[in-house]
Protein backbone atom coordinates (compact mmCIF):
# COMPACT_ATOMS: atom_id res chain seq x y z
CA UNK A 1 0.00 0.00 0.00
CA UNK A 2 1.61 2.85 -1.39
CA UNK A 3 1.59 6.67 -0.26
CA UNK A 4 -0.67 7.25 -3.86
CA UNK A 5 -3.22 4.71 -2.45
CA UNK A 6 -3.40 5.97 0.53
CA UNK A 7 -4.16 9.42 -0.32
CA UNK A 8 -6.68 8.27 -2.65
CA UNK A 9 -8.55 6.51 -0.37
CA UNK A 10 -8.45 9.61 2.07
CA UNK A 11 -10.00 11.49 -0.67
CA UNK A 12 -12.57 8.52 -0.83
CA UNK A 13 -13.16 8.95 2.70
CA UNK A 14 -13.61 12.77 2.80
CA UNK A 15 -16.31 12.13 -0.26
CA UNK A 16 -17.99 9.36 1.88
CA UNK A 17 -18.51 11.52 5.06
CA UNK A 18 -19.37 14.32 3.14
CA UNK A 19 -22.49 12.62 1.40
CA UNK A 20 -23.02 10.89 5.27
CA UNK A 21 -23.31 13.85 6.49
CA UNK A 22 -24.96 15.98 4.19
CA UNK A 23 -28.15 13.25 4.68
CA UNK A 24 -27.62 13.67 8.50
CA UNK A 25 -27.56 17.80 8.22
CA UNK A 26 -30.65 17.15 5.34
CA UNK A 27 -30.43 20.88 3.72
CA UNK A 28 -27.34 21.97 3.42
CA UNK A 29 -24.40 20.43 1.31
CA UNK A 30 -21.19 21.46 1.36
CA UNK A 31 -18.93 23.65 -0.93
CA UNK A 32 -15.27 22.66 -2.21
CA UNK A 33 -12.66 24.46 -2.49
CA UNK A 34 -9.55 23.21 -4.22
CA UNK A 35 -5.85 24.81 -3.16
CA UNK A 36 -1.89 24.23 -4.66
CA UNK A 37 0.40 24.21 -2.22
CA UNK A 38 3.60 26.17 -3.62
CA UNK A 39 6.04 23.41 -2.38
CA UNK A 40 4.25 20.51 -3.70
CA UNK A 41 0.42 19.11 -3.38
CA UNK A 42 -2.64 20.62 -2.11
CA UNK A 43 -6.33 19.78 -1.14
CA UNK A 44 -10.05 20.26 -1.14
CA UNK A 45 -11.48 22.26 1.33
CA UNK A 46 -14.92 21.26 1.88
CA UNK A 47 -17.58 23.53 4.01
CA UNK A 48 -20.88 23.48 5.24
CA UNK A 49 -22.48 26.10 6.60
CA UNK A 50 -26.65 27.34 7.99
CA UNK A 51 -27.34 23.73 7.55
CA UNK A 52 -30.85 22.40 9.41
CA UNK A 53 -28.18 20.92 11.61
CA UNK A 54 -25.01 22.35 10.97
CA UNK A 55 -24.11 25.94 11.82
CA UNK A 56 -20.54 25.55 10.54
CA UNK A 57 -18.20 23.10 9.18
CA UNK A 58 -15.94 21.90 8.15
CA UNK A 59 -14.11 18.13 6.20
CA UNK A 60 -10.44 18.99 4.98
CA UNK A 61 -8.53 16.59 2.80
CA UNK A 62 -4.97 17.47 2.01
CA UNK A 63 -1.94 15.49 0.34
CA UNK A 64 1.40 17.94 0.34
CA UNK A 65 4.67 16.97 -0.20
CA UNK A 66 7.75 18.40 -0.33
CA UNK A 67 11.65 19.64 1.50
CA UNK A 68 11.36 18.77 5.18
CA UNK A 69 11.82 22.28 6.52
CA UNK A 70 13.57 23.52 9.59
CA UNK A 71 10.61 24.20 11.74
CA UNK A 72 9.35 20.49 11.00
CA UNK A 73 12.68 19.38 11.81
CA UNK A 74 12.68 21.14 14.77
CA UNK A 75 9.31 21.06 15.76
CA UNK A 76 8.37 17.31 15.40
CA UNK A 77 12.14 16.32 15.41
CA UNK A 78 11.67 14.91 11.57
CA UNK A 79 14.94 13.28 10.46
CA UNK A 80 14.59 12.97 6.06
CA UNK A 81 14.75 15.13 3.30
CA UNK A 82 11.10 15.16 2.03
CA UNK A 83 7.90 14.09 3.27
CA UNK A 84 4.99 13.28 2.24
CA UNK A 85 1.56 13.68 4.68
CA UNK A 86 -2.24 13.15 3.44
CA UNK A 87 -5.26 13.11 5.45
CA UNK A 88 -9.25 14.37 5.98
CA UNK A 89 -10.19 16.18 8.91
CA UNK A 90 -13.19 17.42 10.57
CA UNK A 91 -14.41 20.28 12.74
CA UNK A 92 -18.85 20.68 13.14
CA UNK A 93 -20.55 23.48 14.88
CA UNK A 94 -23.92 22.35 15.02
CA UNK A 95 -26.62 25.01 15.70
CA UNK A 96 -28.41 23.63 18.66
CA UNK A 97 -26.55 23.45 22.02
CA UNK A 98 -27.75 20.07 22.78
CA UNK A 99 -25.65 18.89 20.01
CA UNK A 100 -21.98 18.36 20.60
CA UNK A 101 -19.70 19.86 18.46
CA UNK A 102 -17.08 16.85 17.24
CA UNK A 103 -13.65 16.88 15.72
CA UNK A 104 -11.98 14.02 13.77
CA UNK A 105 -8.70 13.50 11.97
CA UNK A 106 -6.85 10.67 10.04
CA UNK A 107 -3.38 11.42 9.03
CA UNK A 108 -0.60 9.56 7.22
CA UNK A 109 2.93 10.63 7.12
CA UNK A 110 6.29 9.14 5.49
CA UNK A 111 10.00 10.38 4.99
CA UNK A 112 12.11 9.38 1.80
CA UNK A 113 14.39 7.57 4.32
CA UNK A 114 11.13 5.29 4.37
CA UNK A 115 9.20 5.84 7.73
CA UNK A 116 5.37 6.16 7.93
CA UNK A 117 2.96 6.16 10.87
CA UNK A 118 -0.62 6.87 10.38
CA UNK A 119 -2.35 9.60 13.72
CA UNK A 120 -5.59 10.68 14.14
CA UNK A 121 -8.40 10.97 16.78
CA UNK A 122 -11.70 11.66 17.46
CA UNK A 123 -13.35 13.63 20.50
CA UNK A 124 -16.69 15.31 21.17
CA UNK A 125 -17.29 18.81 22.71
CA UNK A 126 -20.82 18.53 24.38
CA UNK A 127 -22.25 22.03 25.16
CA UNK A 128 -24.06 20.26 27.93
CA UNK A 129 -22.88 17.18 29.08
CA UNK A 130 -25.04 14.07 29.40
CA UNK A 131 -23.41 11.19 30.92
CA UNK A 132 -24.82 8.35 29.32
CA UNK A 133 -24.16 9.94 25.66
CA UNK A 134 -20.84 10.35 26.60
CA UNK A 135 -20.77 6.89 27.66
CA UNK A 136 -22.65 5.45 24.14
CA UNK A 137 -20.09 7.87 21.98
CA UNK A 138 -16.58 6.28 23.72
CA UNK A 139 -18.58 2.41 23.58
CA UNK A 140 -18.82 3.03 19.52
CA UNK A 141 -15.04 4.14 20.04
CA UNK A 142 -13.91 1.31 22.40
CA UNK A 143 -16.05 -0.42 19.70
CA UNK A 144 -14.00 0.04 16.44
CA UNK A 145 -10.61 -0.08 18.73
CA UNK A 146 -11.33 -3.88 19.64
CA UNK A 147 -12.09 -4.60 16.05
CA UNK A 148 -7.88 -4.13 15.44
CA UNK A 149 -6.38 -4.07 19.00
CA UNK A 150 -7.64 -4.81 22.65
CA UNK A 151 -5.10 -2.39 23.81
CA UNK A 152 -5.95 0.80 21.28
CA UNK A 153 -8.89 2.21 23.12
CA UNK A 154 -7.17 2.36 26.80
CA UNK A 155 -3.99 3.97 25.20
CA UNK A 156 -5.83 5.89 22.63
CA UNK A 157 -8.39 7.03 25.45
CA UNK A 158 -5.75 8.30 27.62
CA UNK A 159 -3.91 9.73 25.26
CA UNK A 160 -7.11 12.25 24.08
CA UNK A 161 -7.23 12.90 27.70
CA UNK A 162 -4.17 14.31 27.67
CA UNK A 163 -4.24 16.27 24.11
CA UNK A 164 -7.93 17.63 24.42
CA UNK A 165 -6.69 19.84 27.61
CA UNK A 166 -6.76 23.30 28.19
CA UNK A 167 -4.23 23.74 31.28
CA UNK A 168 -5.08 27.48 31.68
CA UNK A 169 -8.75 27.27 32.06
CA UNK A 170 -7.96 23.86 34.14
CA UNK A 171 -10.89 22.09 31.90
CA UNK A 172 -11.01 19.35 29.66
CA UNK A 173 -12.38 20.45 26.06
CA UNK A 174 -15.09 17.87 26.28
CA UNK A 175 -15.02 14.61 27.01
CA UNK A 176 -12.57 13.16 25.04
CA UNK A 177 -12.29 10.08 22.45
CA UNK A 178 -9.34 8.86 21.17
CA UNK A 179 -5.88 10.00 20.10
CA UNK A 180 -2.78 8.69 18.46
CA UNK A 181 0.22 9.14 16.65
CA UNK A 182 3.17 7.64 15.37
CA UNK A 183 1.15 4.49 14.98
CA UNK A 184 3.68 1.83 13.04
CA UNK A 185 5.78 -1.10 13.22
CA UNK A 186 2.73 -2.89 15.12
CA UNK A 187 3.48 -6.60 16.64
CA UNK A 188 -0.02 -8.32 14.50
CA UNK A 189 -1.04 -5.36 12.48
CA UNK A 190 0.29 -4.73 8.95
CA UNK A 191 0.85 -1.02 7.19
CA UNK A 192 -2.74 -1.68 5.48
CA UNK A 193 -4.64 -3.19 8.71
CA UNK A 194 -3.56 0.42 10.79
CA UNK A 195 -4.63 2.05 7.38
CA UNK A 196 -7.90 0.16 7.67
CA UNK A 197 -8.25 1.23 11.35
CA UNK A 198 -8.10 4.97 10.43
CA UNK A 199 -10.50 4.68 7.46
CA UNK A 200 -12.97 2.51 10.00
CA UNK A 201 -12.64 5.36 12.39
CA UNK A 202 -14.02 7.77 9.13
CA UNK A 203 -16.40 5.29 8.13
CA UNK A 204 -18.00 5.61 11.50
CA UNK A 205 -18.00 8.99 11.84
CA UNK A 206 -21.36 10.13 9.92
CA UNK A 207 -23.09 7.27 11.94
CA UNK A 208 -21.23 8.15 15.31
CA UNK A 209 -22.45 11.36 14.84
CA UNK A 210 -25.97 11.33 14.06
CA UNK A 211 -26.46 9.21 16.66
CA UNK A 212 -25.21 11.98 19.13
CA UNK A 213 -27.12 14.74 16.78
CA UNK A 214 -30.32 13.24 17.13
CA UNK A 215 -30.55 13.51 20.93
CA UNK A 216 -30.42 16.88 20.98
CA UNK A 217 -30.98 18.60 17.70
CA UNK A 218 -35.06 18.85 18.21
CA UNK A 219 -34.56 20.30 21.64
CA UNK A 220 -36.36 23.55 22.36
CA UNK A 221 -33.34 26.17 22.95
CA UNK A 222 -33.94 29.23 25.40
CA UNK A 223 -31.78 32.59 24.59
CA UNK A 224 -30.19 31.35 28.08
CA UNK A 225 -28.40 28.06 26.75
CA UNK A 226 -27.66 29.79 23.12
CA UNK A 227 -25.43 32.00 25.42
CA UNK A 228 -24.08 29.31 27.17
CA UNK A 229 -23.14 27.95 23.48
CA UNK A 230 -21.49 30.70 22.33
CA UNK A 231 -19.16 31.02 25.91
CA UNK A 232 -18.65 27.42 25.12
CA UNK A 233 -17.30 28.39 21.69
CA UNK A 234 -15.09 30.53 23.09
CA UNK A 235 -13.30 27.72 24.82
CA UNK A 236 -12.96 25.86 21.69
CA UNK A 237 -11.41 28.57 20.15
CA UNK A 238 -9.06 28.89 23.40
CA UNK A 239 -7.87 25.34 22.71
CA UNK A 240 -7.37 25.72 19.20
CA UNK A 241 -5.90 28.76 19.15
CA UNK A 242 -3.41 28.14 21.98
CA UNK A 243 -3.03 24.77 22.68
CA UNK A 244 -4.05 22.48 19.73
CA UNK A 245 -0.78 21.32 18.64
CA UNK A 246 -1.84 20.23 15.00
CA UNK A 247 -3.20 23.66 14.60
CA UNK A 248 -0.10 25.74 15.64
CA UNK A 249 2.36 23.73 13.92
CA UNK A 250 0.09 24.38 11.01
CA UNK A 251 0.08 27.94 11.86
CA UNK A 252 3.32 28.42 12.21
CA UNK A 253 5.12 26.09 9.23
CA UNK A 254 3.17 28.12 6.60
CA UNK A 255 -0.07 25.70 6.48
CA UNK A 256 -2.89 27.10 4.60
CA UNK A 257 -4.52 29.74 7.20
CA UNK A 258 -8.26 28.98 6.00
CA UNK A 259 -8.18 25.21 6.27
CA UNK A 260 -6.61 25.07 9.36
CA UNK A 261 -8.72 27.40 11.12
CA UNK A 262 -11.83 26.22 9.18
CA UNK A 263 -12.50 24.41 12.94
CA UNK A 264 -13.65 28.53 14.47
CA UNK A 265 -17.54 28.26 14.86
CA UNK A 266 -19.44 31.32 13.49
CA UNK A 267 -19.65 33.04 16.39
CA UNK A 268 -17.79 32.85 19.77
CA UNK A 269 -18.60 34.80 23.48
CA UNK A 270 -16.56 35.49 25.97
CA UNK A 271 -17.16 37.65 29.63
CA UNK A 272 -14.83 38.12 32.08
CA UNK A 273 -15.01 36.08 34.93
CA UNK A 274 -18.14 34.29 34.26
CA UNK A 275 -19.29 31.69 36.12
CA UNK A 276 -22.73 29.88 35.98
CA UNK A 277 -24.83 29.37 38.80
CA UNK A 278 -24.75 26.53 41.33
CA UNK A 279 -26.87 23.14 40.94
CA UNK A 280 -27.54 23.99 37.16
CA UNK A 281 -26.75 22.13 34.30
CA UNK A 282 -24.02 24.24 32.86
CA UNK A 283 -22.37 23.82 36.51
CA UNK A 284 -22.98 20.47 35.98
CA UNK A 285 -21.24 19.98 32.76
CA UNK A 286 -17.96 22.50 34.13
CA UNK A 287 -18.02 20.16 36.81
CA UNK A 288 -17.67 17.20 34.73
CA UNK A 289 -15.01 19.03 32.35
CA UNK A 290 -12.64 20.05 35.32
CA UNK A 291 -10.99 16.11 35.29
CA UNK A 292 -10.92 13.65 32.27
CA UNK A 293 -13.90 10.75 33.50
CA UNK A 294 -14.04 7.33 32.72
CA UNK A 295 -16.93 6.64 30.60
CA UNK A 296 -16.69 3.13 30.63
CA UNK B 1 11.99 55.29 43.12
CA UNK B 2 11.63 51.78 44.21
CA UNK B 3 9.15 49.08 43.29
CA UNK B 4 6.81 50.17 45.84
CA UNK B 5 6.91 53.90 44.81
CA UNK B 6 6.11 52.47 41.04
CA UNK B 7 3.58 49.98 42.00
CA UNK B 8 1.78 52.67 44.02
CA UNK B 9 1.80 55.05 40.92
CA UNK B 10 0.61 51.91 38.37
CA UNK B 11 -2.83 51.58 40.86
CA UNK B 12 -3.01 55.32 40.88
CA UNK B 13 -2.78 55.13 36.73
CA UNK B 14 -5.17 52.51 36.69
CA UNK B 15 -7.50 54.69 38.77
CA UNK B 16 -6.97 57.61 36.39
CA UNK B 17 -7.52 55.53 33.10
CA UNK B 18 -10.73 54.38 34.54
CA UNK B 19 -12.26 57.85 35.72
CA UNK B 20 -11.24 59.58 32.29
CA UNK B 21 -12.85 56.34 30.51
CA UNK B 22 -16.31 56.41 32.48
CA UNK B 23 -16.20 60.06 31.36
CA UNK B 24 -15.30 59.16 28.30
CA UNK B 25 -17.98 56.49 28.15
CA UNK B 26 -21.19 58.56 30.06
CA UNK B 27 -23.14 55.77 30.60
CA UNK B 28 -21.34 52.29 32.32
CA UNK B 29 -18.78 52.59 35.46
CA UNK B 30 -15.94 49.53 35.52
CA UNK B 31 -16.34 46.83 38.08
CA UNK B 32 -13.22 46.17 40.40
CA UNK B 33 -12.06 42.36 40.63
CA UNK B 34 -9.22 42.21 43.43
CA UNK B 35 -6.91 38.90 43.33
CA UNK B 36 -4.15 37.21 44.84
CA UNK B 37 -1.37 34.87 43.72
CA UNK B 38 -0.41 32.74 45.61
CA UNK B 39 3.46 33.01 45.05
CA UNK B 40 3.37 36.72 45.79
CA UNK B 41 1.19 39.52 44.81
CA UNK B 42 -2.08 40.29 43.37
CA UNK B 43 -3.55 42.74 41.31
CA UNK B 44 -7.03 44.58 40.78
CA UNK B 45 -8.52 43.89 37.27
CA UNK B 46 -10.98 46.64 36.55
CA UNK B 47 -13.96 45.52 33.51
CA UNK B 48 -16.16 47.55 31.50
CA UNK B 49 -19.41 46.26 29.78
CA UNK B 50 -22.38 47.46 27.86
CA UNK B 51 -21.55 51.01 28.01
CA UNK B 52 -22.77 53.82 25.63
CA UNK B 53 -19.35 53.62 23.41
CA UNK B 54 -17.80 50.73 24.96
CA UNK B 55 -19.27 47.46 24.85
CA UNK B 56 -16.37 45.53 26.79
CA UNK B 57 -13.19 46.09 27.97
CA UNK B 58 -11.02 45.93 30.90
CA UNK B 59 -7.96 48.12 32.55
CA UNK B 60 -6.04 45.70 34.21
CA UNK B 61 -3.29 46.80 37.30
CA UNK B 62 -1.15 43.68 39.65
CA UNK B 63 2.37 43.79 41.15
CA UNK B 64 3.27 40.04 41.58
CA UNK B 65 6.26 39.14 42.79
CA UNK B 66 8.11 35.89 43.66
CA UNK B 67 10.82 33.15 42.49
CA UNK B 68 12.22 33.07 38.98
CA UNK B 69 9.99 29.77 37.47
CA UNK B 70 11.69 28.05 34.68
CA UNK B 71 9.34 29.19 32.24
CA UNK B 72 10.57 32.59 32.90
CA UNK B 73 13.88 31.43 32.95
CA UNK B 74 13.28 29.69 29.76
CA UNK B 75 11.37 31.66 27.70
CA UNK B 76 12.34 35.29 29.00
CA UNK B 77 16.16 34.61 29.68
CA UNK B 78 15.98 35.68 33.04
CA UNK B 79 19.08 35.59 35.22
CA UNK B 80 17.89 35.99 38.98
CA UNK B 81 16.29 34.18 41.41
CA UNK B 82 13.26 36.58 42.56
CA UNK B 83 11.18 39.18 40.49
CA UNK B 84 8.91 41.94 40.85
CA UNK B 85 6.61 43.09 38.51
CA UNK B 86 3.80 45.76 37.92
CA UNK B 87 1.74 47.32 35.26
CA UNK B 88 -1.37 48.47 33.88
CA UNK B 89 -3.09 46.80 30.69
CA UNK B 90 -5.82 47.99 28.67
CA UNK B 91 -8.57 46.29 25.81
CA UNK B 92 -11.11 48.05 24.49
CA UNK B 93 -13.72 46.99 22.21
CA UNK B 94 -16.27 49.23 21.38
CA UNK B 95 -19.74 48.73 20.37
CA UNK B 96 -19.40 51.07 16.96
CA UNK B 97 -17.47 49.57 13.93
CA UNK B 98 -16.54 52.96 13.01
CA UNK B 99 -14.70 53.66 16.46
CA UNK B 100 -11.89 51.15 17.16
CA UNK B 101 -9.96 48.50 19.52
CA UNK B 102 -7.18 50.18 21.45
CA UNK B 103 -4.58 48.34 23.75
CA UNK B 104 -2.35 49.93 25.81
CA UNK B 105 -0.06 48.53 28.72
CA UNK B 106 2.93 49.71 30.74
CA UNK B 107 5.18 47.57 33.04
CA UNK B 108 8.21 47.47 35.16
CA UNK B 109 9.95 44.70 35.70
CA UNK B 110 13.10 43.87 38.38
CA UNK B 111 15.32 41.62 39.46
CA UNK B 112 16.72 40.85 42.90
CA UNK B 113 20.11 41.11 40.81
CA UNK B 114 19.42 44.79 40.78
CA UNK B 115 18.95 44.55 36.86
CA UNK B 116 15.24 46.84 36.09
CA UNK B 117 13.45 47.81 32.94
CA UNK B 118 10.24 49.07 31.56
CA UNK B 119 8.44 48.28 29.00
CA UNK B 120 5.04 48.88 27.14
CA UNK B 121 2.85 49.72 24.05
CA UNK B 122 -0.32 51.21 22.62
CA UNK B 123 -1.56 50.00 19.44
CA UNK B 124 -4.92 51.29 17.53
CA UNK B 125 -7.28 48.51 15.50
CA UNK B 126 -9.72 50.55 13.59
CA UNK B 127 -12.11 47.95 12.02
CA UNK B 128 -12.37 50.60 9.29
CA UNK B 129 -9.01 52.56 8.58
CA UNK B 130 -9.71 56.32 7.75
CA UNK B 131 -6.53 57.49 7.03
CA UNK B 132 -6.35 60.90 9.14
CA UNK B 133 -7.45 59.32 11.84
CA UNK B 134 -4.68 57.20 12.05
CA UNK B 135 -1.80 60.30 11.12
CA UNK B 136 -3.82 61.81 14.28
CA UNK B 137 -3.07 59.08 16.38
CA UNK B 138 0.28 58.53 15.64
CA UNK B 139 1.44 62.33 15.73
CA UNK B 140 -0.18 62.01 19.89
CA UNK B 141 2.13 59.48 20.36
CA UNK B 142 5.38 61.00 18.66
CA UNK B 143 4.54 64.02 20.57
CA UNK B 144 5.16 62.13 23.88
CA UNK B 145 7.62 60.22 22.54
CA UNK B 146 9.45 62.92 21.33
CA UNK B 147 9.23 64.95 25.24
CA UNK B 148 11.70 62.12 26.27
CA UNK B 149 13.75 61.11 23.29
CA UNK B 150 13.72 62.13 19.26
CA UNK B 151 15.12 58.74 18.68
CA UNK B 152 11.73 56.82 20.17
CA UNK B 153 8.83 57.62 18.19
CA UNK B 154 10.91 55.79 14.81
CA UNK B 155 12.62 53.12 17.43
CA UNK B 156 8.95 52.15 19.29
CA UNK B 157 7.21 52.54 15.73
CA UNK B 158 8.76 50.14 13.99
CA UNK B 159 9.01 47.77 17.17
CA UNK B 160 4.76 48.09 17.28
CA UNK B 161 5.17 47.29 13.02
CA UNK B 162 7.22 44.49 14.08
CA UNK B 163 5.14 43.02 17.26
CA UNK B 164 1.47 43.65 16.11
CA UNK B 165 1.87 41.57 12.84
CA UNK B 166 -0.38 38.43 12.18
CA UNK B 167 2.00 36.14 10.21
CA UNK B 168 -0.21 33.29 9.22
CA UNK B 169 -2.82 36.69 8.19
CA UNK B 170 -0.12 38.63 6.35
CA UNK B 171 -1.88 41.38 8.15
CA UNK B 172 -0.96 43.97 10.79
CA UNK B 173 -3.08 44.00 13.47
CA UNK B 174 -4.17 47.39 13.12
CA UNK B 175 -2.20 50.59 12.22
CA UNK B 176 0.30 50.24 15.07
CA UNK B 177 1.89 52.51 17.42
CA UNK B 178 4.58 52.15 19.85
CA UNK B 179 6.09 49.01 21.48
CA UNK B 180 9.27 48.57 23.60
CA UNK B 181 10.72 46.71 25.89
CA UNK B 182 13.73 46.38 28.36
CA UNK B 183 13.98 49.96 28.14
CA UNK B 184 16.59 51.14 31.09
CA UNK B 185 20.34 52.72 31.30
CA UNK B 186 19.23 55.71 29.15
CA UNK B 187 22.21 57.68 27.96
CA UNK B 188 20.48 60.70 29.04
CA UNK B 189 16.96 59.71 31.16
CA UNK B 190 16.94 58.39 34.66
CA UNK B 191 15.24 56.04 35.75
CA UNK B 192 12.23 58.54 37.21
CA UNK B 193 11.85 60.12 33.62
CA UNK B 194 11.72 56.56 31.77
CA UNK B 195 8.86 55.80 34.48
CA UNK B 196 7.64 59.40 33.64
CA UNK B 197 7.46 58.15 30.24
CA UNK B 198 5.22 55.07 31.01
CA UNK B 199 3.01 57.40 33.22
CA UNK B 200 2.43 60.23 30.71
CA UNK B 201 1.20 57.30 27.96
CA UNK B 202 -0.76 55.69 30.55
CA UNK B 203 -2.41 59.26 31.32
CA UNK B 204 -2.67 60.61 27.84
CA UNK B 205 -4.65 57.49 27.06
CA UNK B 206 -8.48 58.32 27.94
CA UNK B 207 -7.81 61.55 25.86
CA UNK B 208 -6.27 59.93 22.92
CA UNK B 209 -9.26 57.29 22.98
CA UNK B 210 -11.64 59.93 23.36
CA UNK B 211 -10.27 61.78 20.16
CA UNK B 212 -10.41 58.62 18.33
CA UNK B 213 -14.15 57.64 19.52
CA UNK B 214 -15.45 60.90 19.23
CA UNK B 215 -15.11 60.79 15.50
CA UNK B 216 -16.66 57.26 15.23
CA UNK B 217 -19.31 56.41 17.84
CA UNK B 218 -22.53 58.65 16.48
CA UNK B 219 -21.93 57.25 13.29
CA UNK B 220 -24.82 54.89 11.78
CA UNK B 221 -24.18 51.09 11.56
CA UNK B 222 -25.69 48.92 9.33
CA UNK B 223 -25.93 45.08 9.51
CA UNK B 224 -22.90 44.43 7.34
CA UNK B 225 -20.65 46.82 9.10
CA UNK B 226 -21.46 44.78 12.37
CA UNK B 227 -20.40 41.49 10.56
CA UNK B 228 -17.19 43.31 9.93
CA UNK B 229 -16.66 44.01 13.26
CA UNK B 230 -16.88 41.15 14.22
CA UNK B 231 -15.06 39.51 11.40
CA UNK B 232 -12.18 41.76 12.70
CA UNK B 233 -12.84 41.39 16.12
CA UNK B 234 -11.55 37.22 14.90
CA UNK B 235 -8.71 38.34 13.94
CA UNK B 236 -8.16 40.34 16.92
CA UNK B 237 -8.66 36.64 18.86
CA UNK B 238 -6.27 35.09 16.92
CA UNK B 239 -3.83 37.62 17.13
CA UNK B 240 -3.90 37.51 21.04
CA UNK B 241 -4.57 33.94 21.23
CA UNK B 242 -1.76 32.77 18.45
CA UNK B 243 0.88 35.53 18.51
CA UNK B 244 0.51 37.92 20.80
CA UNK B 245 3.84 36.83 23.15
CA UNK B 246 2.73 38.52 26.53
CA UNK B 247 -0.33 36.39 26.47
CA UNK B 248 1.32 33.29 25.29
CA UNK B 249 3.79 34.00 28.31
CA UNK B 250 1.22 35.07 30.75
CA UNK B 251 -1.20 31.62 30.02
CA UNK B 252 2.12 29.44 30.24
CA UNK B 253 3.44 30.76 33.26
CA UNK B 254 0.25 30.11 35.16
CA UNK B 255 -0.48 34.02 35.22
CA UNK B 256 -4.38 35.17 36.12
CA UNK B 257 -6.38 33.43 33.30
CA UNK B 258 -9.03 35.98 33.35
CA UNK B 259 -7.28 39.19 33.80
CA UNK B 260 -4.93 38.07 30.78
CA UNK B 261 -8.21 37.32 28.97
CA UNK B 262 -10.10 40.25 29.22
CA UNK B 263 -8.59 41.04 25.84
CA UNK B 264 -11.15 39.39 24.38
CA UNK B 265 -14.17 40.67 22.58
CA UNK B 266 -17.61 39.87 23.92
CA UNK B 267 -18.59 38.58 20.35
CA UNK B 268 -16.15 36.87 17.76
CA UNK B 269 -17.04 35.44 14.06
CA UNK B 270 -15.29 33.48 11.25
CA UNK B 271 -16.25 32.44 7.92
CA UNK B 272 -14.56 30.08 5.94
CA UNK B 273 -12.20 32.03 3.33
CA UNK B 274 -14.46 35.42 3.75
CA UNK B 275 -13.06 38.27 1.09
CA UNK B 276 -14.61 41.76 0.98
CA UNK B 277 -15.75 42.88 -2.46
CA UNK B 278 -13.46 45.01 -4.15
CA UNK B 279 -13.65 48.76 -4.02
CA UNK B 280 -15.29 48.57 -0.54
CA UNK B 281 -14.26 50.51 2.63
CA UNK B 282 -14.01 46.98 3.56
CA UNK B 283 -11.25 45.69 1.30
CA UNK B 284 -9.76 49.31 1.18
CA UNK B 285 -8.76 48.61 5.10
CA UNK B 286 -7.53 45.19 4.08
CA UNK B 287 -5.29 46.71 1.90
CA UNK B 288 -3.75 48.95 4.68
CA UNK B 289 -3.57 45.83 6.64
CA UNK B 290 -1.44 44.25 4.50
CA UNK B 291 1.97 46.00 5.46
CA UNK B 292 2.67 48.11 8.23
CA UNK B 293 2.39 51.74 6.93
CA UNK B 294 4.30 55.48 7.68
CA UNK B 295 1.59 57.39 8.90
CA UNK B 296 3.31 60.50 9.74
Amino acid sequence: MNKEQIAASMRELQLFICEGLERVDGKARFSEDPWNREEGGGGFTRTIRNGDLLEKGGVAYSAVHGPVSDVMRNQLQLDGNTFFATGVSIVLHPHNPHVPIIHMNVRYFELDSGVYWFGGGIDLTPHYIIPEQAVLFHERLKNICDQFDADFYPKFKSWADDYFYIPHRKETRGIGGVFFDHLNNHPTLSKEELFRFCQLLGQSFPDIYAEQAEKGRHKPVSQAELEWRDLRRGRYVEFNLVNDRGTKFGLLSGGRTESILMSLPAVAHWEYNYQPAEGTSEAETLSLLSAPQNWL
